[in-house]
């Protein structure tokens, strides 16, 4: 069974790395963006669902910083 | 509205990311993983949907190396 764990910038929280994407979209001429952020997912093979407990515990500890992160756990099958 | 532009590497390709973390989950004392593969992806407000085939290009050229890794394009709202 596979898990996602998305871990993106809190709202607010400037994205320096987004912002740089952002200026080379419209340096290579195109205008259609306005906006970029950048996340990371995790793809975890798990044996069942009974882990949802120990997933929460490791995305707010392992995979991600609360500070300025927030995460989101997704079973895919 | 917004896109997700999803970039992780291809299968087969090894993931030295993916196996520390996986052990890292080991340590903490979990057992529920068995793979741990990594991504990235890309929230990019745009102003509508015409934007599909540079955003292809933007994401071959710019958010991805081709050699590697591979990329999918979600429209979202």
């Amino acid at each position: 069974m596979k898990v996602k764990v998305f871990v993106k910038l809190k709202e607010g929280v400037l994205d320096p790395q987004g912002q740089t994407i952002l200026g080379s979209i419209g340096r290579m001429g195109y205008d259609f963006a306005t906006e970029v952020r950048v996340g990371k997912f995790f793809e975890i093979e798990v044996k069942d669902k009974s882990c949802e407990k120990e997933l929460e515990k490791i995305s707010a500890d392992l995979l991600s910083n609360p500070i300025i992160e927030e995460y989101s756990i997704e079973f895919v099958d």
